[in-house]
């Protein structure tokens, strides 16, 4: 078999850890598999680097953070490989460069355009365990080298895995796996065994932060198995794959305190409104997640809509702007919103979940400010002070992960 | 005008050390030249990362070693370049590998066989300062990463002004230039305004640790001048260049306490005798300085030799080895010397100077241990107690940099 594995920050933040993390992969290795490791840059050195940065310049070319940021993978990947050495075993290290990670030239936030791994397949072929630095590549055009942005390094790993034809990619990470709701604030909440692809992208665009959507959308695509997994114990983690099982209503609940809330007031109910509102916050790049418009009265409407409170600025200016060319009443903002989702692929056949939904939140007096669905997500935007209760009394009402034949509906 | 700068360590080991880089850098741009800066890594970086390879392997593969510790300058290299950018001015950072510097594949201690800069070239067209990664390039035949070993970031400079054809190569670092002799041992040491390559290859050689030789020859063999200078302050330093002046008798006296002596006493003096000895020796890459063969007497000899005290382990197993082979009567190590030396251009035409230099060592009642001379250099070893005051007697009967008319013959 062919495996790859991801180790995150913390995973290789000392010498200590990185002993540990050599131990686990030659155990692999003498299991009989080929291994492929991607490493992220250790504990707090990406922080630390961006902090030197903003001490000479506070607003870096980002050509230039992209140079700086690589070096910390670069790092942890060559300790890794002598960690491995030491062991024994054959270990060599490449970049993203070196290991063929073709990207566009988005400095920063590239996206993997392409997979060579040539010299990757070569040092396999030599029986080497191969360490690849994760979250970063190299723009084809340009020559210059980039980085993946957020979630960079577990793409690097899914895209790798999918480019070398891997048997699995296991994701090593500071948790158990994939957990019905944060452990934090749900006591019981419990550990998956596994996860659809299809359900972990709702987890994951909804606040879990175990896996970036853009890692699980690269498996679902090539259809690779993802073990997100501890890298501090031996235990069996959360399987992410195109399941076959009998699918849980509810396999769990995610919650997302990084958003706020605009409300355009009085907005004249005539076509074309939504699209001249979220075309230019498309074009300053806003990441808008929910919107709700409400039914019309007297001919206008109000449109609600959520945003990350780090481009909530931005946003309030753009969406003053335009309600001042449509004549809307007002613009409102509120950044204490949590937002509150079920996931479970199993409530497609259960009309009921929605409804237990609200009667949850009402019987524990929690106001529900925004509802959006999909075929597979309920998510409610509460106040922010009452996002964990409403995690709480969810997590108890439904008592994920239960199996479908076990609920009625 | 072209100029190459170069910054070592001490010269980037802050972000606010860095800015003040930025702004000579700018200057010089103000001025109207084109730049390319090489820099070291910062501060400690290097030793820091050497120690986390330690931690993790004691006899880390060279090839991963070299990976490791290139992200120093990854990281000061692109801090410089963002530096520039605050002050409105254009820069790029590239990586050895990317500006072109090609290496043999002596990994920790490679040699610069070509230069291509084409990226550079490119960039300086554009207007740009250029920044380049010192002490590291990239072996074309294998494409792997490769580190220069010692004095490798001034070697990068020398190289890639000779390259470029650059006008000047600055070498900034954390002294004011070359001196007469340590100043920190002799209080009235003079900084010499200019010093011929011959006359610095010596000083180099013989433990002046401001520049190293291999830099000093590339500066000799493509007739580069080399601004030895502080980035500490503005003061003009040190050129050592091919010199047309009437050339001092004594330029400087170097000291090193870094080497330990030794003999083998009993030697047969029989022809092939020394080849027995030092091709061992070369084999195993031990850098043998000083030789020392004493007349012989009842059909033996003595042999001394000095060798780096970091080597002096394996040289004396080599030695012992070699001695009983050849039974020869003893091998006796001596790890407490010093060597002292003295350079100087003019001393071809003065051949009173070798006569001066036992005297003045005499009247102060230092035993002289080995004697080797070049013709523009003396060389005593003395007990390691008595080196400074060796220094300071020999500065003090020679004054230099004393112009050869002044001294008479």
């Amino acid at each position: 078999m062919l495996i790859v594995q991801k180790y995150g920050g913390t995973s290789v933040a000392s010498p200590e850890r990185i002993s540990a993390v050599a131990d686990r992969i030659c155990a692999t290795k003498a299991g009989g598999h080929d291994v492929v490791v991607v490493v992220s840059a250790m504990g707090k050195t990406t922080d630390e680097l961006i902090a030197l940065a903003s001490a000479v310049n506070p607003d870096p070319p980002a050509r230039e953070m992209d140079m700086l940021l690589t070096a910390g993978e670069r790092i942890s990947m060559a300790l890794t490989a002598m960690a491995i050495h030491r062991r024994g075993v054959e270990a060599v290290s490449f970049t993203g460069s070196q290991a063929g990670i073709l990207t566009d030239a988005a400095h920063g936030a590239a996206k993997i355009t392409e997979i060579r791994g040539t010299r990757v397949r070569e040092s396999l072929a030599e029986g080497k365990v191969v360490i690849v630095a994760g979250f970063q590549g190299v723009d084809p055009e340009s020559r210059e080298i980039t980085t993946l942005g957020r979630g960079g390094s577990d793409a690097t790993a899914v895209a790798l895995a999918a480019a070398l034809g891997a048997d699995a990619c296991e994701i090593f990470t500071d948790v158990d796996g994939v957990f019905t709701a944060d452990p934090r604030i749900v006591a019981d909440a419990r550990k998956l065994d596994e996860v659809s692809f299809e359900e972990m992208l709702e987890l994951s665009a909804s606040g879990a932060g175990v896996l970036m959507s853009r890692s699980v959308e690269f498996g679902r695509r090539f259809n690779i198995p993802i073990h997100v997994r501890s890298s501090f114990n031996d235990n069996p983690g959360t399987w992410v794959k195109e399941t076959t099982m009998e699918q849980a209503v509810i396999s769990g609940i995610a919650h997302d305190t990084s958003e706020a809330k605009l409300t355009i007031r009085g907005v004249p109910d005539t076509p074309g409104i939504a699209a001249r509102l979220f075309e230019p916050m498309a074009s300053a790049d806003i990441n808008v997640d929910m919107i709700v418009q409400n039914t019309s009265t007297d001919g206008t409407t109000d449109i609600s809509f959520t945003v990350p409170k780090s481009t909530l600025a931005e946003a309030r200016d753009i969406a003053a702007e335009i309600a001042e060319a449509m004549e809307a009443r007002s613009v409102d903002v509120d950044s204490a919103i949590g937002k509150v989702s079920l996931v479970g692929a199993g409530m497609k056949s259960h009309p009921g979940v929605a409804a237990g939904v609200f009667r949850a939140l009402a019987d524990a007096s929690i106001n529900i400010g925004m509802i959006s669905t999909s075929t597979i997500r309920i998510s409610c935007v509460v106040a922010e002070a009452d996002t964990e209760r409403a995690v709480q009394v969810l997590h108890e009402r439904f008592d994920p992960p239960n199996i479908s034949q076990e609920v009625g509906a």
